[in-house]
C-alpha cells in the first residue's frame, strides 16, 4: 500500500518567514511550492527547490492568483485568458528554479482562493487546465475529489491526483466542513494520524455527523504553517510507515537531463519515496 | 553579410500599453522580450510570444530588476544570490510562456539600469552569468562590447553577443554619449540606417568628436517605445537589406520539441531570418 | 443651473502613460484622482494634483483594490476590515500629495470593479462608508444612484452625491446597459452633449428602449482614457455652458490652511467652478 | 533627565508576522510605524497606531524605497523628485491611518538603505526633506548624528533629532561599526542598558578600541525583530526609569482635533510621556 503526503512550503517573502520548510520536506513526498504570486520570493523559492531535490521530494507548482497583500486567499474575478497566461508565467518560473537543482516540475496544484474557486467556477477551472495543457500536458493536476478543475482536466486527457486533507473535517457528502463551522479542524496529532491511515488503507472517513464516507485519494494534505505542523505531520508520517503503508510520490522525480516527463511512470508503484 | 537586429518588446503591463510589438516584431530578427519585473503582465508576454513565434522571430529574456514603478531604470543594490535567482525566475517564467507557441528562450539581456551596471558591477555581472549557468549554460548573453558581464560571461564558457546601438553617439573609446550630453541621440533615420551599415559592413563607427571607432558587433539594437520607433527600424532593415545584408538571428530559432539548444548552430551562417 | 463634470485621471503608473490629465482637467469641476492601488504612481499624483490645484479643480480619491496588474477591474473579495483600512490609506496618501499644493482631498469616489461591487455588495459598501467615517465624515461620496453605497453613506450620515455616465446607455430601470450589450456607449459628441444637457437641465434620460427614465444627479462622468475623450469632454462642457449651466463643484475647493472640511459649503449654489 | 526611545513596528505584511509590536510599544515613546513600502499592509498599520495611540506613544512615519521583496533593505538610486513624492505619499497614507484613533504622525525617520543613504547621498537627504517641508513643516526628522539627513533638514528649518543605538557598536569617530566586523552588536541586556544609560546621562559611548565618544542624542532606537528583542527593550526601559530617566517621546502627542502640529512643544521638557 502507498500514498503521497503533500504539503505547502516556499510561502515565505523576502524578510518574512513561514513555516518550517525544512522540517516539513522531511516529512512529505511530494512540496506544493509556491511560485511567487502569493508568496515564494525566487531566493526563497531556490533554498526550498535545493531541499527537495536533496531529499528527493517531488517539486510541485503552488498557483495563486497574484495576490502578495492577500497572500492568494481572496477570490479574484480574474478572466481566464489571464489566469491561463498567469499559471504558466508561475509553472515556468518555478521550473527555472528547480533546472538548478536538476529537477524539475513535477505537478500543478493551485492554492488558497483559487484551490476553492476552481472546486465549482468552472471558467476558472478551465483557464487553469488550459494553462497546463500549454505549458506540459504531461503534468497531474491536483485538487479536491469532484471539483470542477479535476473534471475539466481529466476531459481534457490530464492525470488527475484527488487529495484528501489530514486534519479537517469533513461533511457527509464528502465536502470540507467549512473553517467558521465546529469540526472543521481536528488538532490532536495521533486522532489525525489515525484518520489518514483510515483514509489510506480503508478509503474512507468519518464525517462531523458520524457518517461514513467513502474518499478514494492518492494524496494527503499536510498543512505546514500553523503552530506544531512538523509534529503533527511527523505523527502522520509515522503511523502510515508503522502500518506498512509506503510514503511515495505519485510522479516519479522528475530530472532534467534524460528522462521527460513523458517518460514518467504514471503510477506511484514504480517509484520508490 | 549577415547581423542580427533586435528589439525590446513585451514592455506593457496590464491596462497600459507601451511600444508596437506588432511593428518591430515585423523588423527584428531577435525580440528582448521583457519578464515581468520591470515589465509585461503574463497576458500581454503571452501575446508578444504568439507574434514572435509566427515570425520567426528568436524570444531573448530581457531581465530586470524587480521594479515595476521604476520600469528598472533605477539602480538597485541586490545581492548577488537574489539578482541570480531573480534571473533565473524570469528566464523559467518567460520560457514557460514560449512553451505555449513552440519555442523557447533563445538569449538573455539584461535590461536597463541592470545591463547599465553589469557593464562595470562584476558582482552582479558575475551574479547574471551564474544564473544562465544555473538554467542553461547554452544560451547566449547579449551585452555591451567589453563590458564586465561578457567577460564574465565567456570565461564561464557561455557564448556572447556584442551588440550596437542604432541611434545612440558613441565617443572614441566606444562607450555611448550618456543621455544628458549633445550627442548622445541620432534621431534622423536616414543617417540611422548609414551609421547601422557602417558598423555591420566595416565594423567601426564614427565618435561624437569625429573618430573612426572599432566595433565588433552581432547584434544591433533598435529602440522600440520612441516616436517614430517602428519607421526609423523600418528604415534601419531597408538599408540592411538594400546593402545585401542579411538579417538573421545570432543563434537557431529554438523549438520546444526534437531540437535541444545544445543542438543549436552557433553562428548565424546557418540560420535564414 | 449648475452641474459638476468629474473624470478619472492620475491613471499612468511609472513609465506607462495613460490619458490626457491637462485635457481633461481644463474641461472638468473634479478630478477623480487615483491613489495607487490600481493606478497612479506618487510622482503621477503630484503632477497630476498641481495640475487640479492650478485649475481649482477638486481632487477626489478615486480608491480601489490593491490590483495593479488589473487596473482595479478585477472583482476581489477582500475582507470588510482590510478593505476598511486599504481605502483609508490611500485617501491619506492621496491627501499628503495635496497638501504640497495647498489643496485636500474633497470627496471619494471607488474606481473599477470595486465601484461596480459597491452597487450591491453590501459588506463592501459599509467598509467604504467605515473608511470615510474614519478618515473625515465631512467628505462627500459619489456613487451610483440607488447603489448600496450610497444608501450606507447616508444611513451613516454621510453626503452622497449621485452621479450619470455622459457617454452609457441606460436601461429603463436606470441600469447602465451592460459593456457587452449594444447601447452600451455613445460615442456621437454631439448626441452625448445633448443627452448630459437633457440630464442636467430636466433631470432624465432616454434608455435604449425608449422610455424616459428619472435620473437625478449631482455629478456626470466623463471618461478620460478613451479614443477622443478630451474632444468628447469638451463638447460636453460646451453644450453646458452654452445652455447657461454653470460648471462647478459640488464642494468648495478644500484648502489646507484655514479652511477646514466642516467649513465647506455642502450645496454647489455657493461656489464658482 | 529625559529622553526619547523608539523602534521599528508595523512591519509585517498580509499573512507574514515580524516583531512583537504590543511588546515594543509598552516599551518605547516613539514608534517608528512602517508605511507600506517596505513593510506594513495597511490593516496591520491600522492595528498598530491603534496599539499605538492607546498607549500614548507617537507615531513616526518610517519612509523606505519601494521595495517589499528587499524590505527596503537595498539601495536603490531613486531619482529625487520620485523619492520626494513617494515619501510624502508614505506620510499621508500613515497619517490617514492614525486619524482614525485620534493621533497623526508625529515625526519622520527613512527606513533600512534609505536611512543609510542619507548619512551620506546628498540628493537624496534633500529629497526626504523636501518632502517632509511640502507635507508638514512641523514634522522632526530623525537620523544619524552628522548625518546629511539632519544638515539638510536643519538648513531647511526642520527640527532634527539625532539618534543612537542602544545594541549597536561605535567606532571612535562616532560612526557605527559596519554588521560584518566585530562588535558590531551588543547583546547582553544588562551591558546594552548600561550602554544607553550612558549615552543619556553622560552624553557619550566607549568605542571599539575603547575611545570615549561624544554622542549627544534625544531618541535611542531598540531593535524590535531581533530574538529577545523585547527583552531587551525591556531591560534598557527598566534601567533608565530605575536611574531617575524620564522616557518621553521628543514631540507632544499629535491629536487630530484642537491641537495643531504648530502648537507643538519643540522640547522634550515640556511633554510627559
Amino acid at each position: 500500500m502507498m500514498i503521497d503526503l503533500n504539503a505547502d512550503v516556499g510561502e515565505s517573502f523576502g524578510r518574512w518567514r513561514l513555516g518550517d520548510d525544512e522540517a516539513m520536506l522531511d516529512v512529505v513526498s511530494s512540496a506544493n511550492v509556491a511560485c511567487g504570486f502569493h508568496a515564494g520570493d525566487p531566493l526563497t523559492l531556490t533554498a526550498t527547490c535545493r531541499l527537495a531535490a536533496e531529499r528527493g521530494v517531488v517539486v510541485g507548482a503552488q498557483v495563486s492568483y497574484r495576490d502578495l497583500a492577500g497572500f492568494g486567499r481572496r477570490f479574484m474575478d480574474v478572466a481566464p485568458a489571464e489566469l491561463t497566461a498567469d499559471v504558466v508565467y508561475q509553472i515556468g518560473a518555478l521550473e527555472g528554479i528547480c533546472r538548478r537543482f536538476g529537477t524539475r516540475v513535477g505537478y500543478v496544484k493551485p492554492h488558497g482562493a483559487l484551490y476553492n474557486a476552481v472546486v465549482h467556477h468552472d471558467a476558472q477551472a478551465a483557464a487553469v487546465v488550459d494553462a497546463v495543457l500549454a505549458y506540459d500536458r504531461r503534468l497531474p493536476v491536483v485538487g479536491l475529489p469532484g471539483s470542477a478543475l479535476l473534471r475539466r482536466a481529466a476531459e481534457a486527457g490530464l492525470r488527475t491526483v484527488a487529495e484528501g486533507f489530514a486534519d479537517r473535517g469533513y461533511r457527509a457528502d464528502g465536502t470540507l466542513v467549512p473553517r467558521s463551522e465546529p469540526g472543521a479542524l481536528v488538532t490532536d496529532p495521533g486522532e489525525v494520524a489515525e484518520r489518514v491511515l483510515t483514509m489510506v488503507t480503508q478509503r474512507r472517513v468519518v464525517a462531523v455527523d458520524g457518517t461514513r464516507v467513502q474518499m478514494r485519494v492518492e494524496s494527503v494534505c499536510l498543512h505546514g504553517d500553523t503552530e506544531g505542523a512538523a509534529e503533527l505531520a511527523r505523527a502522520v508520517r509515522d503511523r502510515l510507515t508503522a502500518a506498512g503503508v509506503t510514503i511515495a510520490p505519485f510522479v516519479a522525480l522528475p530530472t532534467e537531463q534524460g528522462q521527460t516527463p513523458g517518460e514518467r511512470p504514471s503510477s506511484p508503484e514504480t517509484v520508490d519515496g
